[in-house]
């Protein structure tokens, strides 16, 4: 265990007096390792503010208000609902994450979180390479070029499997004989330079490990688990974000609902497929042609609606 | 007092248990209100991270470290002389503050704060305006045409005054008269409709109170303290800047002594002022017109250095 | 006019080769002047990109398509209905703004634009003020707190026309009297120093009109216009983002419309509106009581549906 | 070549009229491909503004100017030295770029620009590797943890090289097999399904070729510039920052020469070391234990100003 992990650990057995609005139900889970993956992790750091002060943000741009606990609710469901996004601003949450580089190169494309790295360029990476579970082994689908289809079976998954960790292996090795370096910083062979370290790590494949703090505020927070904890997003990047929805439950219990009954299990309508569920709900005849959606469109709506739309009058 | 002022000064009694970095000095202060200006304040709300925090997450960067005290300050030092910015980001520190108008549009024009301002579409604003202390009435600058210059006196400073207090007084009558309601929601004349509140604030100048929310990371804390808290800022955004300069360095004591070693009082230096100093010290001979600076530059250096800079090799 | 409007005048003159993307119909309107209220103005000062510069973005990301325009309007409908922000973000738009105080300060709390705004520290401001057209002059909301009701008129109109006229033109004269200075720089009173412009801006009320400069990217100004050219923004600000909203039109017109469809005009529909809807598709009973739904939120789904929603299995 | 690409050299033949600020010499480079590495380029796509818009931005905030040639120049001087940011953020520039992974990862740190990256979880990526130069091949630093310092020679650099060609290859052949997709679509064996893009991926090493859309403003572009173009930045980063500043320097000639002279090629001093510089102008007698510097903060003063600074009085 390196030092700062020790650093870390040492600071789940101490506690201060503070005035802030604090969480108990974040602080049970403060500086604990969630694994994620064969070796990832998310680990919460620290955080900013509660559902209360989401409220006493929002008060003072709409006025003085009372304090039931059910109309925090209320104007927390308000606040959703309408898109006011400043009072989610004021709170903020911060993590210790460890993921393979191809996820963590989707991760951080988004650029409202604050970000600190594991530098390769200074330090030695990890013997650590994601292999996936045999459970996730899926073929590429045919209809959609971003999605999975059917689990591969017997040799051709196990062939997968071997790729992967053999030339994990492989390159690992190889980096370590470019730097010419033990973990400990001693020389592999002392008649030999080495590498730079900088120039050494480009022989290593995406499924290695990375690390990273990151930090963000809850606005930015749920529009990132919205898009990444749908079930469009890989499975790789979607376990490391329904993790961190579970942490949002416990962080602001009020938002976490509104957030789940507004934005991820709700949906949008166009113009146009609401003007044919106004059609339907007066009683008048529709199908697909007379509609305005196109087919993509018609069928769409269908499957959202989970039945048949087309009506006789 | 509002009823959501009277939540916050609860909060001041409430202490609760935490796991988190915690600055015993910013407690302290915690939910106080500081004066600024005649009717301003500023008043710390929450805050997250410390300077251990950022030495943290720079070690996640940078590689595995100890942990003396005296390395988080080198540290420190190192990150701040050397641009690295994303550290100060893990820390965040949040105010309500009450300031003019006419200073808030400046305040207000850093985009990296989130921020909840008071709505006059929605409530009504008080009659609180910003009248200048006599010591501070000062006369347009000729140099300068962003500068002050010598304080007006007598008479003239007297106009000033009554002109201020007279048409603050008068245009908040009117306000009253436009909206057609008392502070408590009755009317003034029940026969009356009352214009609407987002229009009737139109006729309220600048000099009148407006307050808001005001969140920001420590590195952009820094950047906003640099430029707001320069002798050149105008002196009623300065006030409120050195406040908070008071405020950082209760929170971050050695990241203080580093911003302002190496940026509030440090100075930039041009590559051909860099070049006259080079040759001054090797003992060569130099006048403004061989320097390849400007007049003005030169002017600038010789006033930055305290020196005549004219050489005789 | 002043010396840098005669500038932009000459641009209008002289025309350029150029193998950037090139928009003919926004050529037409570039540097015109386009009316806004009683004294302010947009005015296209520049842009980049067009709805073809989006698809090149996209099909970087989404792989090698075809060229045909009847295919690019169907990518950007899917980048929008999909929430893909980025290609739109490789556009750029550029405004001179003038406009009200009150209203520039809700314009500028957005913070994803450029601002390069009017100082009056270093200026002397203009004397013109936002007098509304007395159709409206509405009365309070007694419903919505941010909203407007019926138009008061006869004496109570002329009287808020009277107060406004009157404080403006005080204001502004008593401005002068302090500032010492006339539009041409000479003193009103050559016995008197003037006091500085950064205190005597304060005297002025925020009805008062200020310009800037306004630059921000086709993503960002699309989510700026949805909400400032919704109908719940307040009047003065719609009329610039519903102008705005034209030349959106004239510039990237499949973007436009997908705009329009999907996002203006469409609408969100939460988890259990969607219960709602599939139950009465499906036939069953429903009443407000075993819906789901709050009162409110029953009602609004009513209206948006326009019909009645209770139903007798 | 893919058809995106070759519509893009059909735009190098097309040349339309427009009224926007154009600069010829940019014009000349449009959508040319410049080289950069053993695979890599950088190709300029689209440009908005030039050294008079950003004049014409500062003026709306600064007042009337004049508009000789030479008074664009002192004030976009007087811009960069005061650290007025907006009216950079008035012009845009947008490059397509390629580039090995673990380059692009550094490079896409920096949050300010708009990016739209090849997916490899929808297209198959290229068979293209970085491999350095035998100049490049530098060993580690034991100085500077970040740092290169001899090139390997001999056998060791053959080594290198071997590893780098041969895993490289070996990687993507079996990208390819877990694939089972040849670049034209056909299956490598019938029989089988193929694992998906998003998982075969992550088999490839990080010295992997990627592409991307970029798109910044001025004032970001040179932030970006000045680190990344700086002498501590990473070889392979460094080549392709020193290539964009040769565009910026096309772009807007007055700009670059400000941004050499006070930022690329200024120094920043620390109010200690000013204090140092101060006294030995004065001819003051100084050592380092009484300077205030420490021993590294006195070595780096003695390298900047290239003499010894040690001084009897």
């Amino acid at each position: 265990m390196t030092s700062y992990e020790e650093e870390i650990q040492e600071h789940r057995l101490e506690t201060f007096q503070t005035r802030r609005p604090t969480v108990f139900e974040l602080e049970e889970i403060l500086f604990e390792i969630i694994p994620v993956l064969d070796h990832g992790f998310i680990r919460l750091i620290d955080y900013m503010g509660n559902d209360s002060a989401i409220v006493q943000a929002a008060r003072v741009s709409y006025g003085r208000g009372t304090k039931k606990v059910s109309e925090d609710r209320g104007l927390i469901n308000y606040l959703i609902r309408h898109r006011h996004s400043t009072p989610f601003e004021m709170c903020e949450i911060k993590f210790h994450v460890k993921m393979p580089i191809f996820i963590a190169r989707h991760w951080l494309r988004h650029r409202t979180a604050s970000v600190n790295e594991y530098s390769a360029r200074y330090s030695i990476l990890d013997r650590e390479f994601y292999i996936p579970d045999p459970l996730q082994l899926a073929s590429q689908s045919l209809q959609n070029k971003q999605g999975r289809e059917d689990v591969l079976e017997g040799e051709e998954a196990a062939r997968v499997l071997q790729i992967l960790k053999e030339d994990s292996a492989r390159c690992y090795d190889h980096y370590e004989e470019m730097l010419n370096e033990r973990d400990d910083g001693t020389p592999l062979d002392p008649n030999r330079h080495g590498l730079s370290r900088e120039l050494a790590r480009m022989n290593l494949p995406v499924n290695c490990y990375t690390q990273f703090y990151w930090k963000i505020d809850l606005h930015n927070f749920m529009h990132f688990l919205s898009l990444r904890g749908d079930q469009h997003a890989q499975y790789e990047i979607r376990v490391y974000a329904q993790k961190m929805i579970e942490i949002l439950k416990r962080w602001v219990p009020f938002t976490f609902d509104a957030f789940m009954k507004y934005r991820l299990e709700g949906v949008p309508l166009s113009r146009d497929a609401l003007k044919v569920l106004k059609k339907i709900l007066k009683g008048e005849k529709i199908t697909q042609e007379t509609s305005g959606l196109s087919k993509g469109e018609w069928r769409e709506l269908e499957s959202m609606m989970e039945v048949t739309l087309e009506r006789e009058s």
